[in-house]
């Protein structure tokens, strides 16, 4: 699926600041608690979902069953039935789906490499907040 | 400021998808609701506070104050009184805020250039959801 059949103009109004875009919408879908969780996990692999419930340490079933449908709603993931005896249900993503993934996981990248400055901010800011009080 | 002085080890075990680890507390904090869009506008300059909370369309004051703490917290915002008469309060990025704010701006593009998608995969999920039923 490409875009290139879209109006011209849509570009330039699709904006995520902009409440009632769909962009934002998304925006907001992709980047919740569980969502972007679910997207990095799928980004390295199908899943079954209860193996995808342990990869997203915390998410309880319901969650992470709305999460998903959320997720398939916005052609971001593809619910598939595998046809074994007994048949199983596995999650991958489309290929938008991918493409958020990979923004995604550059950030997890990032944050998972700054872990030391986060620290040091937190122990600096708790330090300024008793220096206050 | 560098992580070049953290642990050699630190980068094997820091994982978003860990519970307390600290990458997981920073990526659900900078991907949370109001925290990515704040940090996105902090992402085009500074921002006195009700600039900010006009332009993060529907946010309200308390939420846009908690947010920018949190993100304060982090190590991702910085709080600067300038000393004009009367003094007034402005909010800018660090380094590591502007390393995110890039990452997510990002997959804001792709969201914005991909909403024809998004409505088309919703609009298809509608269908197969009228037919089930």
């Amino acid at each position: 699926m490409t875009t290139s059949d879209q109006e011209p103009d849509q570009a330039l109004v699709t904006d995520v600041f902009a409440r009632g875009c769909t962009s934002r919408a998304a925006f907001e879908d992709v980047t919740s608690k569980w969502s972007s969780l679910a997207l990095l996990a799928l980004g390295e692999g199908r899943y079954r979902f209860n193996a995808l419930r342990r990869r997203v340490d915390g998410v309880s079933e319901k969650m992470l069953s709305q999460t998903l449908q959320s997720l398939e709603r916005d052609g971001m993931v593809v619910r598939e039935v595998v046809t074994t005896i007994p048949p199983r249900v596995e999650y991958t993503l489309t290929p938008l789906g991918e493409r958020v993934a990979e923004r995604l996981r550059t950030l997890a990248d990032l944050l998972e490499g700054t872990v030391a400055e986060v620290e040091a901010a937190r122990a600096a800011y708790a330090e300024t907040d008793r220096a206050r009080s």
